[in-house]
């Protein structure tokens, strides 16, 4: 049986979604949690829409895993809970409070957490006056030393999107593409708070590459480089040296959109294609 | 000179604003980073609109602190910065990261930043279901096990409103009154997170009082008392003991409203005459 879990975490005090040995990662904390659960003898490997990196947080992440469906009927006990939704309130009573289950439900036919997305939306989020620096989003927002205009950041911004190689804004890994369509980046302040909040939302992305791309654009919002250097650096082709990868707690995975049940295993079967070469 | 400073913190791990022997507090912190900056022998005491308890934060806190004109002139060295508001600057560099001032300006003329103040809005936040209840702001809003009936806490809030006798919510001081002027108190959803928002103002709270009308409120919220339990609460006039002093963590200090410059004295004489018997 596949289950679709939602969950959140606050990846300040994490290395990031991947299990890395000896590090504390969300992988290792929430696989270690459903075996507790399912009293599984070895870990049951879940497979993720979003590897976040070190420090980055999930709003809403999501995660297919397979189980026996008698180890999840077994996990419920006699209380007469639903036993899959029930696994909600299980996980949370062993997860550590950086990391919250938000649901549990069995996958619909063909899904696939990472290869059924249609899209991912991030959002980063920046304080550059001292006035704004909030010590309650200090875990989520990015303190910036110098005024940031986001009018120029959004012109720039728009030389960036549809379907292009961004290589440029990409740690590279050998065999996989860095082609992806950014569908929507744009920057915008918070009425209530002043902060800047970008939106940065693609099919996909590769690693490194949300940050990458604000690091970019932030260096023509504070003045260091004209609203051109964008898109020059994107024809570039190769990574660009005065690209700053920015810190990790300034961005949030907000939301991951699959489509309609009917089409889940054919948009999963046409990204495996396009996005590797296994 | 009388300088006006607004701060906010996190007060997660603090033990509330007032200086505790051996306990860790905002107001030590904030002292000792103050006597650093202006290379004071002893620490300048400070006077704080609102006397938060332990894990209470504060989003917009105001103090004022009487300070020497050359001292202040001489923490800006010769940097050529306004030396006023470099000490905003100053003291972020010594601060630890969940206290931050936002601004420092010299206090117009009978500014007292409690007695001058006109009101307090706090916001008090619950997330009552496990898909609510956000990693990212554990540290600001009240997981509660129970789901909350806004409609039955806003008619019970009704009935507490206006000028009352507060006894019953409050920690007996010493020749203090409990009489304060409640303006305003309700409950919604926050369309974009569905977390439950309580927003809570009077003239002055007393001590435990906007926790304890809380915890009064969400016992009506979750069904374990009738609407007309919060009103029988007040007037019973002693403190009752089914009424729960809620967790800080879900109370922020959101605002402190003063009155135009030229009222400011008079208001400051007013409330001092009316809150103490000093």
């Amino acid at each position: 049986m596949r289950l679709r879990i939602d969950l959140g975490y606050d990846g300040t005090d994490f290395r990031g979604w991947a299990t890395q040995p000896g590090l504390r990662t969300v992988q290792e904390e929430f696989e270690g949690a459903l075996a507790t659960v399912l009293r599984a003898e070895s870990r049951l490997p879940v497979v993720v829409a979003g590897r976040t990196d070190a420090g980055v947080h999930a709003r809403s992440q999501v995660l297919h895993v397979d189980v026996d469906e008698s180890a999840v009927a077994a996990s419920a006990g006699r209380s007469g809970h639903d036993p899959v939704a029930n696994l909600t309130r299980r996980l949370n009573g062993i997860l550590p409070p950086d990391v919250r289950v938000h649901r549990t439900r069995v996958a619909p036919e063909g899904f696939d957490a990472r290869f059924s997305a249609v899209w991912r939306r991030y959002a980063y989020r920046i304080a550059d006056r001292p006035e704004l620096v909030d010590p309650l989003t200090r875990r989520t927002v990015l303190a910036w030393a110098h005024p940031v205009d986001e009018g120029l950041m959004n012109e720039a911004a728009a030389t960036l999107l549809g379907r292009q190689d961004f290589a440029t804004f990409c740690k590279r890994r050998e065999g996989a593409t860095t082609i992806r369509t950014l569908l929507d980046l744009h920057w915008a302040r918070r009425p209530d708070t002043g902060v800047l909040e970008g939106t940065i939302r693609a099919d996909a992305f590769c690693h490194n590459m949300v940050r990458a791309l604000v690091g970019c654009l932030i260096a023509i919002g504070d003045g260091r480089r004209p609203v051109s250097w964008a898109h020059e650096v994107m024809v570039a082709g190769v990574k660009h040296p005065a690209v700053q990868v920015l810190h990790g707690r300034g961005l949030v995975l907000e939301e991951v959109a699959y489509p309609d049940d009917a089409e889940l295993a054919a948009r999963a079967e046409a990204t495996r294609k396009v996005r590797t070469l296994d």
